[in-house]
């Protein structure tokens, strides 16, 4: 089967096409490279099973074109810096819901029907209700980037009335792993490595936050795509469970051997727009045989460890 | 005060801009006058404290440049036709979602901080909650229509976080009443002038529906703004009951003296996307003191007296 991976060169995106590779998928992606790296699809370019394309989501003709043949559409392509959506307002209406329509509008030019979807457990806002449930009392947005993803799942969800697709929407929380070239163990590391002697902190230290290993993470999306068939098919993905952003500091500057002196920005949010609180509820995905085999700190572990092997990431960013 | 109304010539609008005259507000209104009517404006003109722009929201510059000065916006300009979102499913995003952006960018640029929004109860989706609350499970999407009006609410609310925005967003039931121009009554009454011996129906006729007349709806949208202060305040907006559409036709023929075959289309939506029950729980906006002072079958009486008496409105649509 043919397969199209949108963000395919990005964190999430080519961890995945190697693992649908492996699987006997033949994959098509595509990737504008903006925080992609070519990189990273070093092994799917020696399967003999992967064609890459640069291009962008905003050229609809060009995605039209090259999403020909496949049947089954995994669109991983985003902008995710959620923190800096109020400096530019217009990006996440872009590249998330413009984009998001155009490969729906694509899919249905080409008669492919279903579709995989990376959503954000940011969608909750601040809810309440915590562990929080996919069926959580209708949330406030607190970010443009989580109201841009909402309104994505939003058109997918038409499309699936509409116009017959069939969707898979996986609500994250932040991933950890190989590959991971943005967020905030990239960012302390990225602070460490310039001064080890101190360390800057976006508010208190005591937002609570739930990560998920990125092999968990695949996992967890194979098992949900072969294991749930109803015409929109929503999932949280995280570990059971949260650390502090304290807890985080420690266990990267342990792996790191290092003792920085520890500041702070002060505030309940790291940012405008931050959820100091995310702790999703798991259940649904874990009833279809799903477990994550890492916990945070492994998580963490692992992310530190690929950074360190990898300094190369930090070389292309600002 | 200055207020600023975008589709000021439409059904709600141009009620809604005649309310605030008389309250004493200076009143500028935009419409592009695609479905917005100039003669529903002929009172307004003659107050003196109206002024009219002809632009179209997706002109941001036009926009920013007639909005200076205002202290409020309503905006309720939209593509409403959420039963053709299927035939041209672009017009939702285009005059939906990205048109309150630029009204959002548009109000940022001039410092203006305060928005009423008009959405639509259909953002529930097909819930399972019935009378609907506010804060109802969080819901899948089953229209275009209603996924962009969920995609503004969302970016509403983050420019609320993000950029200290105060909202009021109205989750309406259809509306009824004075200038109406479209839904079902209007449908009905124009087949049954074409031929008042048969009335064709969508769906089973068995599809139950609230509705709230044009003057209860403005009441409760000036009590809100009037009495809520949340940064963002959602309220739910429909009658404490609902109707079936043969409930609704049984009505329209009375009011017209005639009896036609009724022929049904079948199915148990209207069509695709329609919501076969929407019923809204209505507790919160009562909470401030509103009721509405008109039932169902009034508000649907009122409606065809008022295309009986302005048949007019039926030339220009096809």
């Amino acid at each position: 089967m043919k397969v199209f991976v949108t963000g395919c060169a990005g964190f999430i995106g080519s961890n995945l096409v190697d693992r649908l590779i492996a699987e006997g998928f033949e994959v098509i992606g595509l990737d504008n490279l903006s925080t992609g790296q070519i990189k990273f699809l070093g092994k799917a370019f020696k399967s003999g099973r992967f064609q890459f394309f640069e291009g962008d989501l905003l050229d609809a003709s060009f995605l039209k074109e090259k999403m020909a043949g496949c049947h089954l559409v995994f669109h991983l392509a985003a902008n995710a810096d959620v923190r800096f959506g109020t400096e530019h307002p217009g990006r996440d209406l872009e590249q998330n819901t413009i984009a998001t329509f155009n490969v729906l509008e694509s899919m249905r030019s080409n008669n492919i029907q279903k579709i995989v979807f990376s959503s954000t457990g940011s969608v909750y806002g601040d809810t309440s209700v915590i562990p929080t449930p996919e069926t959580a009392p209708f949330p406030l947005q607190t970010s443009l980037y989580a109201a841009s993803k909402l309104a994505c799942e939003g058109m997918i969800s038409a499309y699936c009335e509409g116009f017959g697709f069939q969707s898979w929407v996986f609500r994250f929380v932040s991933i950890l792993g190989e590959r991971y070239t943005h967020g905030h163990v990239f960012d302390f590391y990225k602070k460490l490595q310039k001064d080890p002697s101190r360390l800057h902190i976006l508010g208190d230290g005591q937002q609570r936050k739930s990560y998920l290993y990125i092999q968990d993470c695949i996992d967890a999306v194979m098992v949900a795509i072969q294991n749930s068939n109803d015409k929109v098919n929503i999932y949280n993905l995280g570990v059971d469970g949260h650390c502090k952003v304290n807890d985080s500091v420690k266990w990267i500057c342990e792996e790191l051997n290092l003792s920085p002196k520890l500041e702070y920005g002060g505030g309940k949010r790291g940012w405008i727009g931050d959820n100091p609180f995310i702790h999703l509820d798991t259940k649904k995905i874990e009833s279809l045989g799903w477990q994550p085999k890492h916990s945070i700190h492994e998580g963490i572990q692992k992310t530190v460890r690929f950074l360190r092997e990898n300094e190369w990431v930090f070389g292309r960013r600002s």
